[in-house]
């Protein structure tokens, strides 16, 4: 058995030096940090493996766009998964809109009567909506025909002008899904047009055919789980009845012992066959604004 | 003030009286079972509030089949929103499979070569699966035409012939909301038939209109939210641009930090304009298979 | 294996029934509340076993003081641990101090500058440490010779006129250990006296001999934790060079991967020895307030 | 307001950067790191300011003994309280015993057997408890004469002979508080020279003077909670009736809501008059293992 290495702090530590002596003290939360960011790079170097990404929570709100985009240009990500509520919030950025400092404790009826809506301690603002819907009320058009989720997001990317996971996604054909886009503000804004007497075809069960396949055709699968909710278990389940992963990382802070998904550990995956009985795997159980940062900090030097 | 009233336990307690008492000590996790019950019976004793009940995690598995049966045949549930994977649990047992009493210590490696799949310390049959493929198979001329998610879970609850979940919102006409479902056993096998040549028209934003209509056309609504995810952020965003909750429910044990839509407090929505800033809410912080039982318990008693 | 056996709520349902259907339900935090019941109930009936309980957090402001006074009325406990801040509520509601009940959101300085003390959403009056601190300046002089804790807590508890905690282990001789003791509003209380001059001699290390000798000559030993801290880690230790608890109990809401002893599952106890390897056990993660009526109700009906 | 700055990762990048810029980003859990990163550092500059350390759970197991003898090393700290399983780790480790790399699904009764202590996915061997035990008893005569618990500790660290928490605390003298010291490693040892006969006469209460006259002769008091346990409870009742403390932060993953001291928001103090109505505080919900390093890294390259 290996021993715990006391963790050294030196003057001008960097964040690959911290996260490698977490790997080397190899217990509790850093170990698991370190862990993670181990197996993050084994699945990059790894020629044969598929990258899948799902990504839940408050990411965006939470300052972790950059890291995103930064991850989606790498050319390292096979498949994105992720809510309609950070495609929501993406869109806000990409439309000129901040989000903004607040805190847990302010009074909600006033952010309501001032415009702002609140996700814990950040705020966005609720003029976001107009400026969504007047982006895909102009663009309605180009909405045409039967259309997939990812290729509904997709068209809806190629009409952004800035920098933005969607836009990222389209531009470097990442297949994106995002099975519960109607449960989002993106949802409410064509919700908006369907109640003017608009019509669009977007389907529900199409996008499976896609993502089952990336999963079927390779050797190996790795998952990188930033949250748990609809991206986990929609990667979870292509997985499933094609090949498990190999490589897994999830990140959370939900609990295991209530059952729910988001909280299970990747272990469980392996009596459904969606994680491989021998496959390097880790559960950090960590706030992924504090966890990401750290991993991918670690991985980006190493690559 | 009112002074904490300490609990006592006599023999022979009915559960009503002990959520009673708890009611009285008014603090911690006692005090909000006795509040929720409170606030549960009130929604339902005002005519003028339609409830929306949102319904997500481990559920069935979990023991509490019976009791959302119990409550959606009691006329009081004006929209029911779950997760793909309720209903698929819902359909297992329909179909005859039960789940079973496992462990979280059990080795996964054992379970997947015998067909087990597990949920935390539940077990569900891999079979489920194949008899759900039959059912949707033999059926699949019944999904015709262009369908919003509700009328495909009608139209596959009409199929059904056992007391179920989702036997019970077709026969009793509940709008049944799963925005999810393709992220579930029952999208999967949708898929299986789509990947064998037949296709499908099932609409991802059509059933937004329904749900938005049914929370703008009256004076008040109430929620129920058992667990987050799409069941709860979904009636959320349904009343944002209607008309806030005037009461409100939820059950989790998500942590509020991390900002994510599941363990948001409810006071949260108030910014946002999902919960009327008078409205009577309270956040239960427990495993529902504890709390709705006990909740349903001394609703269904005051009734 | 057997089924999940759906829980269903009939009309007039006692706490005892309900608790019978967790049990029969058999899997996540109902299954295990039922569990805990049956094995209290086992643990009492086994005339070879001595009980420990360990209660921490706070459950005289959450209404459970009426609990353990009828738990440690009914002649089954053998080791009472718990923390100094219980049995500083307790003596204050002996003293005629009511807790109130307030609300998390409260304004703290408003609380501060009125006298109240909050507890997340439960408040003591400031003024209980004015009882407290005349109880022991008048009684000052009981506290003559080398003392161990208990025999501290056994002389305060012979002062006490109303029904409480600690008059009723003074007056059942059941063993009352505080570890902590110092750490408290009765350390407090005795510190003001210090401060004066006065002097007492009670023994750090002494008290370990008695508990350890209660762990040591008997049969079997059943624990009961009511939250972690040091009541539960101090009875694990007595257990861990004499002999591991045959029956275990333990509520509690604190995550088991950050390592903490008061998150710890009951099973890490067996490398230790402080449990037996073929022991019956369950770790219950639910709120005490809600977990602890629910087992104690169906035990009492069972007894 | 300010906008929450998204959060960019260069190549190697500082710890000391990254925290910076979670401080920028302003929100959720890496927002939280930032500020608590800024107000250590605010108040190991505030020459008016005391500092107390309160250091509970796995730390040394957990690979932060290098980091806390650091920060003692570093002559910013008046007061350092733990407990005694900190220092029992540490002492395991003066003695040349090193902790080990597990699994928290190692077979329990398998380590049992072996004598391996497991704490989550650490192990201690249980010899550490025989090298303890050699050490206090070769030493006994130094506990002479009546002794506070600082005083038996001092006492314990002048035997002490490798670099360690409890030697860096004797030699640099500071004042280092255990008042739950018998529940531990080191009780255990002092309790088996008890029962072959040895006295010893350690003080329950009288540390109580020496840390509430430290909290009382300052103008400010700056507090850093590592964990919850009788270490922060200890130190927040030395504020109570002295001066509130004007700094706060305190990391810790219990939960707020049932209401013990371990997981209370710092906010609480202020109704207890534990913390200055005006004061700079920020509750990090995090591992320690990791937010500590990030925190002392940054500090150390600021200082």
């Amino acid at each position: 058995m290996k021993s715990v290495k006391q963790i050294k702090i030196d003057k001008n530590l960097t964040v690959n030096e911290l996260v490698l002596r977490f790997e080397s003290s190899g217990v509790l939360g850093a170990g698991k940090i370190g862990k993670a960011a181990n197996i993050f790079h084994d699945m990059i170097k790894d020629k044969e493996c598929k990258i899948f990404i799902g990504a839940a929570g408050p990411l965006v709100p939470g300052g972790l766009r950059e890291i995103l985009i930064d991850i989606l240009e790498s050319d390292i990500v096979d498949v994105f998964v992720t809510t309609g509520a950070t495609l929501t919030h993406d869109l806000g950025e990409a439309l000129g809109f901040e989000h903004l400092q607040g805190h847990h404790m302010m009074d909600d009826k006033e952010l309501n009567k001032q415009g702002y809506d609140r996700v814990y301690d950040s705020l966005m603002q609720n003029k976001i909506y107009e400026a969504i819907e007047k982006l895909i009320k102009d663009n309605f058009e180009i909405f045409k025909g039967r259309l997939t989720i990812k290729e509904f997001l997709w068209k809806l990317g190629s009409v952004v002008k800035s920098r933005s996971i969607i836009k990222t996604c389209y531009e470097k054909k990442i297949p994106l899904f995002c099975p519960g886009i109607a449960d989002s503000g993106i949802g409410l804004m064509v919700w908006s047009q369907l109640v003017q007497g608009k019509t669009i075809d977007v389907q529900v069960f199409d996008d499976l055919k896609e993502i089952i396949d990336i999963a079927w055709n390779k050797q190996k699968n790795g998952v990188l789980y930033i949250g748990g909710g609809l991206p986990k278990n929609y990667i979870q389940q292509s997985l499933q009845f094609s090949k498990g992963a190999s490589y897994g990382i999830q990140i959370t802070t939900d609990r295991e012992e209530p059952g729910g998904s988001s909280g299970a550990p990747l272990r469980e995956g392996i009596s459904w066959g969606k994680l491989e009985p021998d496959a390097k795997f880790v559960d950090v159980i960590c706030d992924a604004t504090i966890a990401l940062p750290l991993i991918w900090s670690s991985v980006k030097d190493k690559l």
